[in-house]
C-alpha cells in the first residue's frame, strides 16, 4: 500500500474484492430492529454484502455447508456497525495539537493556520486513512465526512473498506484546495460527479461550513445540487450562541427559520450539532424532518453548550450521533461518544432516567443510518440489509458482569473492545487486527507529517499545545 | 487462588513477596512533579518498593548492573499509577444490573435490596478482586473505599498488589454485616485495629455514609477514631439537593456548616460528592483543607448535579478524581473519568479554557494522593516515593499523532491503552497481561454470583434491567 500519486478514480472492479460468504455464529446479537432488539445463538449468513438469513443454530444448516469463513461469536456480543453521523475524518492530524484554548484562539491562531499550511491530497489522505483504522478498530463502520481534499478521503475510504458519506467542504471564503471562492459550487458538483458511481461503499455530497460562511446563494446553491444529485447535504448548525447571535444580526432571523426562509430545511438536509435551538426551531426541525447529528464531546471540550436531544427526540427530529473531528474532542470511539451523550443528557435535564442506554445505542446504530438516509440499507442486523456487523468480546473485567448487553456497550464497553469488524460483508478486523491495513505504515506515515505540523506549531505561526 | 474461608489476617510476610528490584528505561515520563512534569529517555530504578534513582539513559550505569527486571519503555509514555478518590470496589457485582432508573427507584428497590439478599464475605470478595483487576488493568494502582464486609476488600486489595484506603461501612440503620446499628462503630474500631498493621499497601478506615444516614454523634465518634488511628475519614457530601434540604430541614444549616459545627471538618476528612455547595461553604472546605473527591460521571448518570470544580480550585480546596461503584457509573477507569471530568468541567463553564488536561491529570494523580493523604508516598514519579507506576502504549491509531503526552492521557487514552503497572515496586501486570490474579477464575466466580443475582432481579423482588 502506497500513496496512489494520481487523481485518477480507482476501478471499483478492482476494490473491494468481491465479499467473501461469510457466517458470524453464536453470542448475544444487539439487532436494533424495533420489538426485536435481542436475539441470541443464531447464525448470521452473509453473502455478496448482504445478511441473507438469520437462523438459530439448533435449526442449521451444518456448518459445512457453509463457504466462507466462520466468525465464532459464542460468548460475544454482536450488533450493528456505529455509524459516526459526523466527522473530520482527517483531522486526526491536529489530534492533541491545541487543547484547552479559547474558541478563537483555537481555531483562528492553530488550527486554520495549521489547515492552510499543511493541507494538501497527501496529508488529507494519510489523515484519513488514520481516522478510518481508528474508526474501524473502535467498531464505527460507516460515517458522514465533510472537510477539504475530499478526492482523497474517498480514497481512503475505499482503500479502508469503510463506507462512508463524504462530502466537499463549501466556504465563500479561499479553502484548502479551493483557492477560489467562486470555484466553490463547481469544484462540490465535480466531486459529486466523479465519485457518484465510483463505490457502493461511497456517497459523494457537499459540505457547507456553516450559514455564517456560506452565502444564501450558495446554501440554496448547494442544497439544489445535493437534489439533483440525489445527495444529502451535510451543514453545521447552531453550534454556538455567537453564531446564533450573529445570524440574527445579519440575517434577522434564527438560524432554522433563515434556513426555512432559504427553503433548504428537508429530510436531505443533515445538521451537526444543533446546541443552540429553541423550541420553535425544534419543532420546525421534526416538521421538516431535517437530520441532526448530536456532538456532544466536542461540543463540551469547546466549551459550546449542549443540545437538548431529550426535548427533540419528543418532537420527532431525526438524531444521529457524531465525533466530531480529532481536534475537538480528540479520539473518533463512538462507544465513549454514547456512554457521554446518555450521561450529559440525564445531566443536563436532572433526569437519570432518560436518555436511556437504547436511546442513544439508536442514535449511533439505526437512527444514525436513518439520519444519512441509509436506514435501508444500514443500521441493523435484519435479513436483505448489508452486513456491516461488529463483534466485542464481553469477558474482559470491565464488562463483567454483564446482566444486559445493551447497558454493557453502552456504559461499560469501549472501542477496544471490538474485535471483529466487518463491512458490506467483509471482514476487515479479525480478533483484533486489521487484515488489510498496514497500521504501522500509516501511523508512520501520519507522524512524518505531524513532525512538521508540530514545527510550525512551536514557530510562532501557531504555538503547539506541548 | 481461591477463597480464602477464613477471617484470619493473612500474615504480612507472606504477601507480597520482597519486591523485586526493577527498572523502567525510556519513553516519555509524566513525572506530575511541579515544575518538572515531563522528562525523557530515563531509567526510573526501583528498589524495595521505592523509586531510588532516575537518570538520563546516557548517563548509566550500564543496564548489566542492574539486578532484576527491565521495563522497556522506549517510545512508551510512563506515569504515576492513577488514584481512585472514591469507589464502592465490591459493586462491581451490580454493573448494568439497574441502569436508567429514577434515583430512588434505583437504589430503594435495586440496589438495597439486592445488597441485603447478596453481600456476604464471599460475594464481597470476588468483586472486590474483580473490581481490583478492573482498576489495575486500566492503571489505577490505588484507591479510596467504603462498604461493607471490609475484611474480604481488604484481602482482595492485598491479594490483588493494589494499594487502598479501605473503610467500613457506617450507618444508623442495619447495613449489611451490621444488623444491629449500634455496634457500627465498635465493628468499625475493631476493623481498623484488625487491619492497621497488616501491610504498607492498606490504610484501614472508616466510612459514614452520609450525614443523613449517620446522626451527629455517629459522625463525631467515628471522627474521633479515625484521629486516634491516624487514618482518614470518609463521607459521602452533598451528592443531591434533596439530601441538602433534608439536611437544612433537619439541622438548620446546609451540610458544611452542619458538617462544621460538628468540628469534623478537617483535613482528614475525604468527602466525595460535593455536588451542591454554595460559595460559603465551598470556602470553609477550603479553610479547614478538607478532601473533596469530584465524581463526576456517576453524578451525570444519576442525574444529580456537577459539582464547581473550577470554583472549588480557586478556593484551594484539595481534589481527587473517582469512579463511585460500578452501579452508577458502570467503569473504573480513571481515563476516561478524567476526559469527563476535564469536557464537563468545560460545558459547565462555558469555558474551553479550563480545566485543562492537566489539571484533571492531577486530581488523579499527585492531587488525589494529597487528597488521600498519600501526597508523600504515591502520586508523582520523583526519587524517593513509592514505585506506583504505569506504562502505556502510545503505538495505536486512536493515541496518533502524539503532540503532547498530558493531552494524549487525558483526551484520547482510556485503560486499555495501558500495558505495564508497578505497585509497590513490584511489577503486577506486564504487556497487558495480569501476572498474578487469575482473571478466567475472578470472572467466573462473579459470573456465578451474579446469575442468582439476575434471577433475583427477575423474581420481582427486584426486577433486573434486562
Amino acid at each position: 500500500m502506497g500513496y496512489p500519486g494520481t487523481d485518477k478514480p480507482r476501478k471499483a472492479g478492482l476494490r473491494p474484492p468481491r465479499s467473501a460468504d461469510l457466517v458470524i455464529e453464536g453470542g448475544t446479537v444487539i439487532t436494533m430492529e424495533a420489538g426485536n432488539p435481542l436475539i441470541r445463538d443464531v447464525r448470521i449468513y452473509i453473502s455478496e454484502g448482504r445478511i441473507t438469513d438469520i437462523r438459530p443454530i439448533a435449526e442449521g444448516p451444518p456448518l459445512q455447508e457453509c463457504r466462507g469463513e466462520i466468525v465464532d461469536a459464542t460468548n460475544a456480543i454482536v450488533m450493528p456497525g456505529l455509524v459516526n453521523g459526523h466527522t473530520h475524518v482527517a483531522m486526526t492530524l491536529f489530534r492533541g495539537f491545541a487543547d484547552d484554548l479559547p474558541l478563537k484562539d483555537w481555531l483562528y491562531e492553530k488550527i486554520f493556520p495549521a489547515e492552510a499550511a499543511f493541507l494538501s491530497p497527501e496529508t488529507v489522505y494519510w489523515g484519513s486513512l488514520l481516522g478510518c483504522l481508528e474508526m474501524l478498530s473502535t467498531g464505527t463502520t460507516c460515517m458522514a465526512d465533510g472537510y477539504f481534499f475530499q478526492d482523497e478521503t474517498v480514497r481512503a475510504v475505499h482503500d479502508s473498506g469503510m463506507r462512508g458519506i463524504i462530502a466537499q467542504g463549501i466556504l465563500d471564503f479561499p479553502a484548502p484546495g479551493v483557492p477560489d471562492p467562486k470555484e466553490n459550487l463547481n469544484v462540490g458538483k465535480r466531486f459529486i460527479e466523479k465519485w457518484r458511481s465510483f463505490s457502493d461503499r461511497v456517497t459523494p455530497g457537499l459540505f457547507c461550513h456553516s450559514p455564517l460562511t456560506c452565502s444564501g446563494k450558495t446554501l440554496v446553491d448547494a442544497f439544489e445540487i445535493s437534489g439533483t444529485f440525489g445527495v444529502p447535504l451535510q451543514i453545521h448548525l447552531s453550534e454556538t450562541e455567537e453564531e446564533v447571535d450573529e445570524i440574527r444580526k445579519r440575517y434577522g432571523k434564527r438560524p432554522v427559520h433563515y434556513l426555512d426562509r432559504l427553503g433548504i430545511l428537508s429530510e436531505n438536509l443533515i445538521a451537526a450539532h444543533a446546541v443552540h435551538l429553541d423550541d420553535a426551531e425544534m419543532a420546525r426541525i421534526g416538521e421538516k424532518r431535517v437530520n441532526i447529528i448530536h456532538v456532544p464531546e466536542s461540543n463540551m471540550k469547546l466549551g459550546s453548550g449542549v443540545s437538548r436531544i431529550a426535548d427533540m427526540l419528543k418532537m420527532t427530529v431525526k438524531l444521529g450521533l457524531g465525533t466530531d473531528g480529532c481536534a475537538s474532542n480528540n479520539d473518533l470511539d463512538l462507544f465513549c461518544e454514547m456512554d457521554t451523550a446518555a450521561k450529559l443528557g440525564k445531566i443536563m435535564a436532572a433526569d437519570s432516567v432518560f436518555p436511556d442506554a437504547e436511546t442513544v445505542l439508536r442514535m449511533a446504530t439505526s437512527g444514525g443510518a436513518a439520519a444519512l438516509g441509509l436506514e435501508k440499507e444500514i443500521g441493523t442486523i435484519e435479513k436483505g440489509k448489508k452486513a456491516d456487523i461488529i463483534v466485542l468480546d464481553p469477558d474482559s473485567p470491565h464488562l463483567c458482569p454483564n446482566y444486559d448487553p445493551i447497558s454493557t456497550v453502552v456504559y461499560a464497553a469501549n472501542g477496544a473492545d471490538v474485535t471483529d469488524v466487518i463491512v458490506n460483508g467483509r471482514l476487515l478486523i479479525r480478533n483484533g487486527k486489521c487484515l488489510f491495513l498496514d497500521s504501522g505504515e500509516i501511523m508512520d506515515r501520519v507522524k512524518e507529517i505531524c513532525k512538521q505540523i508540530a514545527a510550525f506549531g512551536r514557530s510562532g505561526d501557531a504555538t503547539c499545545g506541548s
